[in-house]
């Protein structure tokens, strides 16, 4: 087992990623922690760089994200938005009145020539986050979900057309051009990482960007430290998000045992340990012949103290 | 004098002129009011593109105008801005929640191809103002004020640095490629206006930039309608803003007098009556030596009704 003074790897999506992120961050000595996170749904939108992972990781890593809405900051205000519907404007994508300086002074320094990486980790130190939290790559890279609508970006499948359109597949574009997260790659030769966590987000549209960047999942692969991945998928059901609905539509399975599946086929021998809910402790021996280990617990976070549990229990798995 | 049925063009900065134009807009049918409105303050800022007297005759003509600031938006919040600083962000020139609506949806029609005086004319319709609001031309223009502390961009040296460096100059970047708004200049060729009134706007930020763009000063001067201009000077005084410091600081005189020498000398033959405050009547003898016609009458605008009665002075000269 790792030792305790290890920083630890975790893979990011958004609002279920960065419920483990939270817990994680709780059990970790401060600065322990980096989170490379999903940038394949990122947009441009009314001119402005938007980054929903990476800000859903900032707001929740820094106590500040709204608790009711499941995404965004607590205590927001919508004036802005308010008074783009009065002009007509485009509003099918909420941007909060406190939320909005997040993007206004990304745009701006982006524009500046400030690397997305160098951006980020600047806001977590302004928000007092101790964790790391790193963009996949800086270079663009955008998840377009293909339906039988035709090809649609991201944030247009995700929110504008509320994930209806039955989905055939996933690309993205720019990504045999995007280096990985210079940081995490350096740490990764370094060996420094003693585990690395891949978080309950959605396996296509979260945690395949990440992975399927040029040299990464081959150099986590390489890395000592065992390869924990968290099912996203708990009773055939998606906690959060569009997994289990795309899964169906794509002719797969819905269960922990498909997720498993998908990782140990698309990324063989990087997967050590797959942890899956106890509701689902029944597919443990058939997830066990793929050559995972496989833990089972609890892994519903609705607590604080759910998070932490899931964090603790992921750290405790030898993975060997 | 010009029929009542034909109508008037205005030649307008922001918050000065924006107030005649209201009292114009007060007095003449409706849709009978044209408003070319300076650009050269415009400026791209934390991504967004940014038309800081378009957007005062919106709000003024709408009826929104924030009374107690003298800018901006009545009712507005600064949600944004409260944000922004948190962040350690750039919050120098200030932007409320409501008006950043304004800003974003015109920075994405811009960025999809569509012209500005087409963005400013749909906006103008969705706001219920009947007058018809031209920017001085859908090209980039950037005032420059040249100070001791070298060239600074308009909102640099007006909103960041207060309007504090001391000033050797004007240029107007971009403009010797600008064509002038085609609207105003088909109207102009098709004689179509009855009067010109050039509002009581900075001579060299506001109005020059508009007179300066490629052929139109000739224009107006070769149209048959009178072009009447109402002195921002009053009293030896800026009703607002830094007229009267920058003529002191350029080594002019600063009258109304000086304001009148300025567009004499500029735009030979441009002027036909120039209207001084009641206050100012004694130098009313020698601005008539430049050939112009000299009104005298009450220009300080407080109430509704100082701005109905200016504008119904204006539109009574015949500068003949």
């Amino acid at each position: 087992m790792a030792a305790a003074s290890q920083p630890v790897l975790a893979l990011s999506g958004g609002v279920g990623g960065a419920k483990l992120a939270l817990g994680l961050a709780d059990v970790l000595a401060p600065g322990q922690l980096h989170v490379l996170t999903n940038t394949g749904d990122d947009f441009r939108h009314l001119g402005l760089d938007i980054c929903p992972d990476i800000d859903t990781l900032l707001y929740t890593l820094s106590g500040r994200a709204n608790q009711t809405l499941g995404w965004g900051l607590e205590g927001e205000t919508w004036q802005t938005m308010t008074a783009l519907e009065e002009l007509g404007g485009e509003t099918w994508f909420r941007l909060g009145d406190r939320d909005l300086a997040t993007h206004l002074w990304r745009t701006r320094q982006l524009k500046s020539g400030m690397r997305l990486s160098a951006f980020t980790a600047a806001l977590a130190v302004r928000l007092g986050i101790a964790s790391h939290i790193h963009p996949m790559t800086d270079d663009p890279v955008r998840t377009m979900v293909h339906t039988d609508r035709g090809d649609l970006p991201f944030q247009h499948y995700f929110v504008r057309d509320r994930c209806e359109p039955p989905v055939t597949g996933f690309s993205f574009d720019g990504i045999s051009a995007a280096h990985p997260n210079r940081e995490v790659m350096r740490l990764l030769q370094r060996k420094a990482f003693g585990r690395v966590v891949v978080c309950p987000s959605n396996p296509f549209v979260s945690v395949d960007p990440i992975l399927q960047l040029p040299g990464l999942w081959l150099a986590l692969r390489e890395s000592p430290a065992p390869v924990v991945v968290v099912s996203p998928i708990v009773a055939g059901l998606a906690i959060k998000g569009p997994a289990a609905k795309m899964m169906a539509e794509m002719g797969m399975g819905v269960s922990a045992l498909d997720v498993a599946r998908h990782y140990c086929q698309r990324y063989p021998g990087l997967m050590d340990c797959f942890v899956i809910d106890q509701s689902d402790a029944t597919l443990a021996a058939e997830i066990g012949e793929l050559g995972v280990t496989v833990a089972v617990t609890s892994t519903v976070m609705k607590s604080r103290a759910d998070k932490r549990a899931l964090a603790r229990f992921t750290l405790q798995l030898s993975g060997s």
